[in-house]
């Protein structure tokens, strides 16, 4: 699919200008903020191809990312001070690339021949790693852990893929109202400022 | 072997309920919560199973890892002020899995042709790498590194087993008897809260 | 190339010493020094290995990298007050380790049939992953992100490599000289204390 995979650069090219941002701010140097880059944007897909031994990992099979992650860099050194601006274009790409991450893992791990169950958290893997190899890399604890709950709208539409998957739609229909589901699971989320419960009491209220 | 299989089990149960208490005393979300359980428990024993290339790796190749998992963070969420009185019995759950995970992290490693001294390291990191992992992710200096003498004690085990490997004792007895060396020597130095030498000084007394 | 193995040698003793320094300052007990000492300098090889799936991995395939980091550890444990004044001997040993890792890394790459770019970053993980590892498992920053230049160094050897391959220089001479522009360039910033810029600012000033 043609369109998928532009989105998946697109996306990339999200993640990569966030890793970007997020370096620059720590005021890492130029070396240091191509490494948050990338790490931030294949850094989820390299997990899952290592874990299902999928070689040539991502970034190794394909040189389209590095590409994108040099000129995300390269923007984000030049223009930062409009790229800051443009944030809610920004999380539009991001939300888009976590989307076609997540279906996109699961796939593979699908024609891997994995269990739902394993490629469903390879989709996870895909999408989320890279933002927590990034919180990892510059010393905080990752984001994800503590308010994001962009990992249930990973899953919800992982899962919404998998049951699909048995009915006669076509795949294509399927990874575009998969999409939706995490895109408008996770728009609905930041708008409404919603989070998942923490363990701090358990059901005795204690 | 069907007892350590089950013990196999049993500390991946402990390994994942200490990673969910960790990781709620922290206000981790359930995300989260899941994650940190998840490496502790299983981190170990896929970080072994990436460097001997052995595929699929541990949870990808038996999905009782994450039932288990999931099984633990449930009881953790719901049940997390009845579990804490419960510490002694997690303790030795926990204890008898580090036992069970460095000897069979040794096997894996002799059954795939490595040098005793290598498939040694594979036990040891099979039993101390989910914590660190554990700890990496939630942005503390691995606990392990600071006051722990259990690594040296999964090491005595895993020696223990190396040397009876020539006897002629059956590998079920040498098994029991690593384990026990491992459990005796953890007990032991809890109970006398003995911890390894730090290198602040030298032997010239500087 | 008998000359290059040696010089790997003493590149990752060197690397070994700097961790075992850095993990003892960090008050980490013996257990917590071998592993920062190890990660410290085989890490970088390590993650090159599994990611373009070179099996057995560098440690794994060669017993002496083990026996140089037990040795590093045992010197820096008992000699430490006699091994700080020798400071610049070991940033020299570390500054030959550096430039070996990145050449022999890239090598690998290329023997590997992976794109030089490709090949390139690999020389690059295999000198500087180590160092990062090593400060993410003791809970900083990694250095190399904020004011280290020495990825460019590392950087700038390996291109000349990749050019001086297509002159019909030998192999030998093209390691020699490709090697002393990493060393040459890492002393001279080293000494002028160069830095490179950071994303502060953009180019419109702001």
């Amino acid at each position: 699919m043609e369109l998928v995979y532009i989105l998946d650069i697109l996306g990339t090219l999200a993640f990569a200008i966030s890793g970007a941002l997020v370096a620059s701010d720590q005021k890492l140097d130029l070396f240091g903020v191509i490494i948050i880059a990338f790490v931030t944007a294949v850094g989820g897909g390299m997990l899952r191809d290592v874990l299902i031994n999928a070689h040539p990992i991502n970034w190794i099979g394909d040189l389209n990312y590095l590409y994108v992650i040099f000129i995300a860099v390269l923007l984000t050194f030049l223009f930062k001070s409009k790229i800051l601006p443009l944030s809610k274009t920004l999380f539009l790409f991001d939300t888009v690339g976590i989307s076609v991450f997540t279906l996109l893992g699961l796939q593979k791990g699908l024609n891997f021949d994995l269990h739902p169950l394993i490629a469903l958290i390879m989709g996870m893997i895909s999408a989320v790693f890279g933002g927590v190899l990034r919180d990892v890399l510059t010393n905080k604890i990752p984001l994800i852990f503590e308010k994001e709950i962009y990992a249930s709208a990973c899953l919800a539409g992982g899962i919404t893929y998998l049951l699909l998957k048995k009915t006669p739609i076509t795949d294509n229909l399927n990874f575009i109202v998969s999409a939706s589901v995490i895109i408008t699971i996770r728009l609905i989320a930041v708008k409404f400022n919603l989070e998942l419960p923490k363990v701090k009491d358990d059901i005795f209220g204690k």
